[in-house]
């Protein structure tokens, strides 16, 4: 184990160089591995391909005896209702069933808050100034919706345990243009880490300023254990009821990672009180969407101990590639004091960061090898990493082989660019 | 043949006395017959139902090689773009294809110009007035999304070859505010007429005011012919294009009445300059719709031609139902001078005009004796029909024989409150 920082400069140099050699006996390769993004990989895809052969008669008539070919039933078939609802920890009557993307479910559910206001009070379009807080490293896709339509960000430290949540509680009591929270809360893009039970109750006990403040808890990998000892994350709706702010929460999950990302079924979840004003433009949105597809997903899971066993063989593939991911930065990085990483339990991503301000150069190095990462700095509100140092790394897509060279090229990098910094510095 | 009006006071009350003979012996059937809405009836669904049953190992592949089961694709597959490229007569880069509901299409691209604009004029929402013209009869759901987002409605007359243009002409480019027009340009709801070519130019050659005034133009009842000798409608973006005026109209169109409305595909078309547009906020939105169900289709229906072949099943089974409805009315009110409607060569309603102010008044008796209509001034914007005459008649849904006896009713309480009406005035 070599401390980079103890290193003499002749040291240095000699790293550098088998550094560079290694880095371009790879570069010559001219690879093409891409870890840009948290997709679920062939493997994973075609263990539900049988959920598409359900055949056509099983898929007619919902329990009530709906035609689930026709128009209707706004938000979401009883038994779709029912199916998430055990998933998400809450009373059918709180579940509004979407169609394939959670996503586009935050995004309407933003811009409804733009254009219409929620629950009587001015639409924020209206209002002179919307803010959103934003625990970082975080999704940039959270984001990007708030930079469209015009909300200004708010970073926010993340700790092992959750967001700073002195800071969260601070700013949302003094302040009423901050009307949204962005959380991650099992597993979180990308740290990969949950929500403590004390930052849960945190959370419920808020008392922020703006009536309209919703806590927007996107509960992406509610089931995406890689461990048989899951973490454990505290229902957050509960909480608010006992906190007596049942409508501070808007929860949001998908089965894109549980079924299939192209084809899966979206679902929001909330109080009776926010379901109801939501499904009053709802109805003016849409007639209902796609029957077929949650009856398909019904049928196939059944229930919550159906989706975890399911969810036992996505980990089975993902575990391994998780393994390996880990084993290498510890091999080529671990004790050399330039990069710290999580070990999650579940989730899509290892976050790592590096010196300050190496992350967007390590990028660059990595892709000029061949290897495609997140956009360094895509984990901070408008792309900007204060101390440009985190990277999200997604290893679920490639192929195991793919992958052990995409990670070893990435952990040179993350060397290379370390030991010339500490050049410079010495 | 009896004209209402040439009928003596002791003749008009012979003929209520036998019409509320007639119309108690049905209320006393306590019947429910359900003609509200344009839904397809059971058989129309039975006949796609195959669709269903297209095996999941050729739904996992689009033709470019893309993993239909995976993220991706923000705009649709290339061959479900090139099948409704064909349906809608535009290229395949003029197409957007999105989830299962054009309605949802279109509140989106009202909803994206509230709140950000288009193409770099003052998003809607922060514009002093905005305001829509609204040819009527008309659809409702497109009425009720001006009404959500507080656009002002401005009623225009529709005439037997589409809206009354000399008005929509003056009003464009007079006023700044008027941002668009909603039109069913064939088969329209519920007038069941299709736009001349002449107004279609004369659509396309507006000069309109505001420089983000759009047509919307929803043809929902493209290829939904009830006659061998289907109404042409001239192609809209074409003549914009020849117009000077690309960028001024949005398509629409779904697969909700050809193959399900409650899994089918959505699609949107317009000018490359306005998709490119649209694609800069829509991937913010989603990461991507359904391919899965975009495949399916595409492999169902193949091409136009294929198309075109399922609807004519489609006629099959709805032509007897309007030649039905059509009988009767003739039977019942044809000769009276209390009722006037259309003959349509396709879409899914009759409209029928009463005499003035008693529309209301026969829903509400139709209503009491079983028969639930389209709200009476729904095909109004505000739901006020200012004549107080205009009915939507949806033959589609039920069974022939529950129509027939529905329609019955349904001309039953027009003639009892036409000659109610004619004995007070008398």
């Amino acid at each position: 184990m070599i401390y980079y920082e103890t290193l003499s400069k002749d040291e240095l140099k000699n790293e550098i160089e088998a550094l560079e050699n290694r880095y371009n006996a790879f570069k010559g390769q001219k690879l093409k591995l891409d870890m840009t993004r948290g997709k679920p990989c062939s493997d994973q895809l075609d263990i539900c391909m049988d959920m598409l052969d359900i055949p056509a008669k099983d898929l007619r008539r919902s329990a009530d005896g709906t035609d689930c070919l026709n128009y209707g039933v706004l938000d979401g078939l009883p038994e779709a209702k029912a199916l998430f609802a055990e998933m998400l920890e809450v009373d059918a009557n709180e579940i509004i069933i979407g169609g394939n993307s959670s996503l586009n479910l935050m995004y309407d559910t933003v811009a409804r808050a733009m254009s219409l206001g929620i629950t009587g009070e001015i639409p924020w379009s209206k209002q002179e100034k919307v803010k959103f807080i934003c625990p970082s490293p975080g999704y940039d896709r959270h984001f990007a919706i708030c930079e469209l339509f015009g909300i200004e960000m708010i970073t926010v430290d993340m700790r092992q345990d959750g967001p700073d949540m002195d800071t969260v509680e601070k700013l949302v009591a003094g302040d009423e243009a901050i009307k949204g929270i962005w959380c991650v809360p099992k597993y979180s893009n990308p740290d990969g880490i949950t929500y403590s039970d004390e930052v849960v109750d945190r959370f419920a006990a808020l008392r922020p300023k703006a009536k309209d403040f919703r806590i927007f808890w996107d509960n992406a990998y509610c089931v995406h254990h890689l461990s048989d000892k899951p973490d454990m994350l505290k229902n957050i709706l509960t909480a608010c009821k006992k906190a007596g702010n049942e409508n501070m929460v808007y929860m949001f999950a998908s089965t894109s990672k549980i079924s299939f990302p192209g084809a899966g079924v979206a679902v929001m979840a909330s109080s009776t009180g926010n379901i109801s004003s939501i499904k009053k433009s709802l109805t003016i949105q849409t007639i209902g969407h796609d029957k077929i597809n949650q009856l398909r997903h019904v049928k196939y899971f059944r229930n919550l101990e159906g989706i975890t066993l399911h969810m036992k063989k996505h980990a089975g593939i993902l575990k391994p590639k998780f393994d390996m991911v880990l084993e290498i930065l510890e091999e080529e990085l671990g004790g050399k004091g330039i990069a710290s990483w999580n070990k999650p339990n579940g989730g899509y991503f290892i976050s790592l960061n590096t010196l300050d301000n190496c992350a967007k150069e390590v990028a660059k190095l990595a892709q000029e090898a061949g290897v495609a990462l997140t956009k360094a700095g895509a984990t901070y509100p408008y792309g900007k990493d204060p101390l440009d140092k985190n990277i999200r790394i997604a290893p679920t897509m490639p192929p195991v082989e793919e992958l052990k060279k995409a990670i070893e090229i990435f952990a040179i990098c993350i060397q290379l660019v370390s030991a010339k910094k500490i050049m410079e510095i010495a």
